[in-house]
C-alpha cells in the first residue's frame, strides 16, 4: 500500500536536511518528495543523508512555486511552530496523519515544511488549508527539519495502520485548483456587489478565505455556494 | 515539570548525532543525555547540530560502560529494530513514553540507543528490562540515531502532556443567538437573490448552514459575513 502523501520542503538550505528528510520519509513507508526552490540540490551531503533512501532523492521534482506543488492536491497542510493572524484549523500531528490518511485515497495529500530559519512565510499559509503544530517543548519548539519531517511521516505511518481496516470515505473534495477557481469568483463577486473593491480588496477577502478554507467544503458544497455567488451577480447586475 | 527520564547513547560515532539528539530531547522537554563511550566527544560537529540544546551537552555525563549508567535506575528500555535471541517484553514508542512517565516518579528511567550501524550488542540488551520498538516501514526500518530519539523524546513529551487540560481559547466567539440572527439574515439574503424562495427553501440553505457550523465563525468573522450580505441585498435592491 502506497500512501499518497507528499512531502514538500520549502528553500531548503542545508542539503543534508534533504538527505535526512528523504530516508525520514521512506523509514515511514512515504516516497513523494517535492523541493520548492532548494538552495543547495542536488548534493553529496544530501544523499550522503539519506541513507538507502536515494531512491527518494532521484525522483524528487524540483519546482519554481508552492502552487506548482499543490495544484493536484485535495488537503495542503503546512507544518507552523508559530501562531497566524490569519486562522486555520490547527491539527496536531496526529490529527493531521488521521486526516491525510483518510483523504489520501481521493488525491495527493501535501504537507508542507518552510525554511531552517524563518519557517513558513504568511503567503506560504494562506495558500494552506490547515496548519500543524508539532507538540513540542515551550521553551524550545523549533525542531530541526527533518526532525520535523521524522514526526510527521511517524505519525501518518501510525495512522495508515490503525486505517487499514476502516471503510473509504464518502464526500468528494475539491481540488486546490477548485478551490482558488471559486476565491477568484468570491472577490469578483464581492467587487460586483460593492462589498470591496478588487483593486484594494483590504483583509476582508482574505479572511473570508480562511474561513472557507477552515470549513473545508465538499465538491458538492462548492458548487453549492458558487451557485449563490453567480445569483449574486446576477442581481448587481453583472453576471 | 522536569521528567527524570534519562537518554543513554552508546559508542556513538557521528559526534553530529549526538548534538541532533541533544536538541531533539530539549525540544521535548529532557536534558538528562549519558554517553557510553562516545568515538568523538565533544567536537564542533556536535555543538553545531545542537541548536540551542548546548546546555544539554554541556552538562552531558560520559561514562566507560552502559552498567553505570544505569545503575540508578528503576526501569532500563532498549531501542532496537531488530528480534532478538533474549526474550524482552517489547514496547512500541507510545508503551514506553507511558512506562517512562509513570515510573520516573520513582526514580530514573533510561532509554538506550545502540550504535550507528550495529545497534545494541546482545550483552547490552541483556541489561535492559524491556526493548522498544519503532514503528516503521519494514522494508526499510532503520531509523537514523538522532531520529529514532526524537521520536521517542515527542512519545514521552505526549505521554506527559495527556493530562494537561487544553489551553483557554483567545477568539471571541458569538452566542448561538448570534448565529441564529446569521442564518436568518443568510435565508433573507438567498431569497432577495433570487438564489432561494424562503417559502419553499429546499435543503440548499441547510446545507449552507452545516458549512457555516462546520467553521465556527468568531464574533469578527460573522460580522464580516454579515456586512457580505447586506451588500448582496443592496445589489438586488431589496435591502
Amino acid at each position: 500500500m502506497a500512501l499518497n502523501i507528499r512531502i514538500i520542503l520549502i528553500q531548503t538550505w542545508h542539503s543534508g536536511n534533504i538527505g535526512a528528510a528523504a530516508r525520514a520519509m521512506k523509514n515511514m513507508g512515504l516516497s513523494d518528495l517535492v523541493l520548492v526552490n532548494p538552495v543547495d540540490f542536488p548534493s553529496d551531503e544530501a544523499y550522503s543523508r539519506a541513507g538507502q533512501a536515494t531512491d527518494v532523492l532521484d525522483r524528487a521534482r524540483i519546482v519554481p512555486s508552492l502552487v506548482e506543488a499543490i495544484d493536484d492536491c485535495v488537503l495542503v497542510v503546512g507544518t507552523s511552530a508559530r501562531d497566524r493572524s490569519i486562522r486555520l484549523p490547527a491539527y496536531t500531528a496526529e490529527q493531521c496523519a488521521e486526516e491525510a490518511v483518510t483523504l489520501q485515497q481521493q488525491a495527493p495529500v501535501a504537507i508542507i515544511f518552510g525554511r531552517e530559519r524563518m519557517g513558513l512565510h504568511n503567503d506560504d499559509i494562506q495558500q494552506c488549508h490547515a496548519q500543524l503544530n508539532i507538540d513540542a517543548n515551550p521553551d524550545y519548539p523549533v525542531l530541526n527539519l527533518s526532525q520535523a519531517v521524522q514526526l510527521v511521516c511517524y505519525e501518518v505511518f501510525k495512522a495508515s495502520q490503525r486505517q487499514l481496516q476502516l471503510p473509504p470515505v464518502k464526500d468528494e473534495y475539491p481540488l486546490n485548483e477548485d478551490l482558488n477557481r471559486f476565491y477568484d469568483h468570491l472577490a469578483q463577486t464581492l467587487d460586483d456587489i460593492g462589498f470591496i473593491n478588487t483593486k484594494a480588496p483590504g483583509q476582508a477577502l482574505d479572511h473570508l478565505k480562511a474561513l472557507y478554507r477552515r470549513a473545508r467544503p465538499t465538491a458538492k458544497e462548492l458548487r453549492l455556494l458558487r451557485g449563490v455567488l453567480s445569483k449574486a451577480q446576477e442581481a448587481a447586475e453583472k453576471p
